[in-house]
């Protein structure tokens, strides 16, 4: 039978002491580590495979280096952190072009500029299996407390900060990591909960609600739904399963809602409000436009690990 | 023509610009960040890699977890560094049964325990490609000035911590990272240069020379040489050439090192002389027993990149 990632997960998070710097551990978007002087560091790892993330010749290797870091920048946002350094650990097959392997460091490096995120370091190995590529990214809290995921509270606002769906065609390679907009979310103190959404909509509110112990509505006629190439937009289907959409999505009070949605980093984007948080007990539903309530389908992408 | 890990850092090294936070880059062991209270943070990835550090079936899957983070733990203290975290990216096929992913963590989670690491996070994926593993760890400098790889000055000592050579047999997965004595190196601000000895003395000092702009001379019959099961020593050609000692190579004045060796971090060590620095156009040598000199071969594990 195959484990899941969330079955492993609950495994090893017992398992793994954390000591006393650890102020976020396992289970969140990115940890969370204390310095001597008591700064808070963001730390995440993230994964981008080939044949899992990508595939050789669907598009420039300049493309897959930039999605590499941006992940990785999404992930330390949704905590609350500005990324601040990055580590790259590349494996490549010795078949693939010097070419490629210049290409991926120069769209790395582009977005690592861009972003003001400097790569301090890695490790480089040449593997018979195929591309891959981690990155480590380390932020700065700057005295903000950090945006958890278990937080949110029945009565709460479900906010995403722009449209989901149909990430295949372009997005999942060009998006723009949100961090900036999670770093107004944490200096506001008053935001309960935060997942950025790689996983979609569905899978990743279900994380959520499940680390908060609440439930959740959606309404299918507020989802924002990203427009394809043709103009044509995802549909509510994909804008709920597809993932790889890398907005955030965050559960904070009505009246915060209205304060907060002027900041600069968050009216500089296309957020919506697209549903509420529900007590337990009601579980995950949405509501289309003529006011059925239906059970939230399962969906999305769910990582499975070892036979 | 395949590219060398060299040459690629060699290209990357400029382009990667780096943040008034980056206190050491690309280019060492590992590399320091500074964080906003001044604190040093330590930052390294590694990867361990299916068929290429190691292989399915020769070792229990422990052991390969074990190996992933102590060689984080031995590159963070090769900087001076005091490990404190690490993210565990994985990545493994979907025919790996799920005891093999449970007994590669209790190898690692077994290994944190004993230096007080605390696992944070990482990434979790199902990979066709094999099993990969990248551990990135944080460690703290506190207070202390980062070792180096380009300040070795001619008239030092060099000196390894322990014996060399015929690591294939058992110690390349079962060796102690040796952080403690680093940050002893470290704390005592008189060692010009340091590196961990993963692809072998000759390469790994090829290094240091190169970076510190000076030459070596390595006396044959004082390198300390690692028994096998069978008892009998490594050959000196092992000791020079076989890699995954992680034992640290230390440059550093000889009244510096009658001082430093009696800390209780070195003296519970097997450490040796093994030969000096010289000024860079005496080149890299070796002397034997009978006073015979010949230029230090090459050798040792050269990591090619791309075609």
């Amino acid at each position: 039978m195959p484990l899941t990632e969330r079955e492993l997960l609950a495994w090893l998070a017992p398992r793994a002491a954390q000591g006393r710097e650890v102020a976020l551990g396992i289970g969140h978007d990115a940890a969370v580590v204390t310095s001597p002087s008591g700064d808070g560091l963001v730390l995440k790892s993230d994964q981008t495979l080939e044949e899992v993330h990508f595939r050789r010749g669907e598009q420039g290797f300049e493309w897959v280096g930039r999605k590499a870091l941006a992940r990785v920048l999404s992930d330390i946002g949704a905590v609350g952190g500005r990324p601040v350094a990055a580590l790259c650990s590349l494996s490549v097959p010795s078949d693939l072009p010097e070419a490629d392997v210049k290409a991926l460091f120069d769209g790395l490096l582009r977005l690592a500029a861009e972003h003001s995120v400097s790569l301090v370091g890695g490790d480089l190995a040449r593997s018979p299996r195929g591309v891959t590529i981690d990155i480590a990214g380390l932020g700065f809290l700057e005295g903000r407390a950090p945006l958890r995921r278990d937080g949110a509270r029945p009565g709460d606002l479900l906010v995403v900060t722009g449209p989901l769906g149909g990430s295949r065609a372009r997005h999942h390679l060009a998006f723009e990591p949100r961090w900036r907009a999670g770093v107004a979310l944490a200096a506001s103190g008053a935001v309960h909960a935060c997942i950025d959404l790689s996983d979609g909509l569905a899978r990743d509110l279900r994380q959520v609600a499940a680390a908060s112990r609440v439930g959740a509505r959606i309404e299918l006629e507020a989802l924002p739904r990203r427009r394809g190439g043709d103009g044509a937009p995802a549909t509510i289907e994909q804008a709920l399963h597809d993932g790889e959409d890398y907005e955030l999505l965050f559960a904070l009070p009505e009246a915060a809602w209205s304060e907060l949605r002027g900041a600069p980093a968050l009216a500089a984007l296309a957020c919506a409000v697209v549903g509420r948080v529900e007590a337990e007990g009601a579980g995950l539903t949405t509501i289309d436009g003529a006011g059925r309530s239906a059970p939230l389908a399962s969906g999305g992408y769910e990582h499975t690990l070892g036979a």
